[in-house]
């Protein structure tokens, strides 16, 4: 894998995110953006992660507890060290370019990471358009959370290097990249991607077969989902449902103190897809009702400053 | 809460353990056992435990890592302060009473602990029995794992003074307690069994209600399951799916890891309850062979030496 050129098609959260780590690691990034709105929406989001990134290398200065796995393999810098990395990110930041134009973007892109909204009509419209400027080598990535590259495969116009490379949030602590082929995603795509990752300092975390929800939320939402249940029909509250499963398991979290992290609102869009969560005596509609409850008062999560806790 | 005497019945590996934990805390305990045979198995459970709390205490002397907090609530204990409780521990052992008498063993208990088979019938025999013995103010638990108590209620001649007291397993390590009443238990005995629990150093996880699989295994269990679905389905490796856990969590085992602990005999019967696990074509189905696939090569776990990781 001698890849150069890599763009971030969005810059929202993630996107922005994956971006700024892939310039970190010494890749030429540009950001595609839909129109000049988002780029001028993009510009603060990569501001901020720049001084968080330089806070956090000057913290590990000191404490060990501020390391960050995504900024360097190594946990015992010397000072110079982390002065380099430090440069890196300045560098980073001078050279991610910005653009809306096609042409610009993709004619030389050697990968691509789409990010866009989760609408799969947007998606598709954006798939035919960027393949018609890609090399034909070039390989493309989806960071969907909930879509499947099978379901857009069709129209990249390069199916076998086409697949899932997924992201979590904070992507300099959270350092994992799960990723996930479709049927007819070439291995050697797949393990062009698997290098990529490796390269931006993340974990690759590798799936044989196409799965919804990947590996961490096929497991998480059910857990989450059974504590819901727990809480929604009065077994036990929130913090001795968390204390009982840091004590069982130890684990550092209880699934409450996870779900403030997640959101709410998240948590409450995934159970209202079930088909009992209308009807309030179920025990899925028990758990909408609940969720619903803390939404209506604001406390989303720890975002809000209050979930399941208090964070302020 | 002024109890003395507390009885355990059954001196199986949690029994045993209960008998000990208590008498460890200064309770006056016996053990009842079904028979004569009962108690030569039992012995050699107490005589290990025995061991097991004497050199931990010993290594907490040296070692913080060896805090076990079921022995004490403080980390901070001088060596003298460890030597009195090792002297606890052999006061403990000298004065357990194991009796096949059910007047000796009920007639003056204060608080009774059934540990005895997972079996309906034996269950109720032994309930319909002792209760004949038992004064009017005793306290009667069941530890059972899978059984609720008020399927058992009706045969223990105190419906109000019954409820589940469930420990886990390593109880000076694990040292939680899931407290669960049926409809009919009365408040005040629910407390009074809290204040026991905490009383033998147990952190009571208190149920509001009735709900098979308590806390933990109500959470355990579907998140297993479906780790399980993502191996037996071919999405993806053991060791892959434990390290998306822990880096995703932040949790210190991931469920491949958890199940080697559980035992996969314990997970495939769980499995073979669901009316799909027949049919090798379904999920249920899958999970059934591939966990049968490693309990037909011994692999049954960390107690087996190997189970889907190594220990020797």
């Amino acid at each position: 894998m001698n890849w150069k050129h890599i763009v971030v098609a969005g810059g929202g959260v993630l996107g922005s995110q994956i971006a700024f780590q892939s310039a970190y690691s010494g890749y030429d990034v540009t950001i595609w953006l839909r129109s000049e709105a988002s780029i001028e929406r993009a510009r603060p989001k990569l501001e901020r992660l720049k001084a968080i990134y330089l806070d956090t290398l000057e913290k590990m200065k000191t404490d060990p507890r501020a390391y960050a796995r995504g900024l360097s393999d190594r946990t015992d810098l010397s000072d110079e060290e982390i002065d380099l990395l430090k440069e890196y990110v300045e560098e980073a930041y001078r050279h991610l370019h910005l653009t809306t134009s096609y042409e610009d973007a993709f004619s030389n892109a050697d990968f691509v990471i789409e990010t866009i909204a989760e609408d799969p009509e947007q998606k598709i419209a954006f798939y035919k358009k960027a393949s018609q400027y890609l090399k034909d080598e070039a390989i493309l990535a989806t960071n969907s959370s909930t879509m499947l590259p099978s379901t857009f495969a069709p129209y990249t116009n390069r199916a076998d290097k086409y697949l899932a490379l997924h992201f979590a949030n904070e992507i300099w602590r959270n350092n994992t990249a799960e990723v996930m082929g479709h049927e007819g995603t070439d291995q050697k795509a797949y393990d062009q991607v698997v290098e990529f990752a490796k390269s931006i300092h993340m974990v690759p975390l590798c799936l044989k077969k196409e799965q919804p929800g990947y590996i961490l939320n096929s497991m998480l939402v059910p857990f989450l989902s059974a504590a819901e249940m727990l809480l929604a029909t009065g077994v036990a509250d929130a913090k001795t449902i968390d204390q009982t499963w840091m004590l069982g398991t130890g684990a550092p979290a209880g699934p409450f103190r996870i779900l403030d992290i997640v959101g709410l609102t998240t948590a409450y869009n995934i159970v209202i897809m079930h088909p009992d969560a209308k009807n309030p005596e179920t025990v899925q509609g028990k758990i909408a009702n609940m969720l619903k409850s803390y939404i209506d008062e604001g406390k989303t999560g720890i975002n809000a400053g209050e979930g399941f806790y208090k964070y302020k």
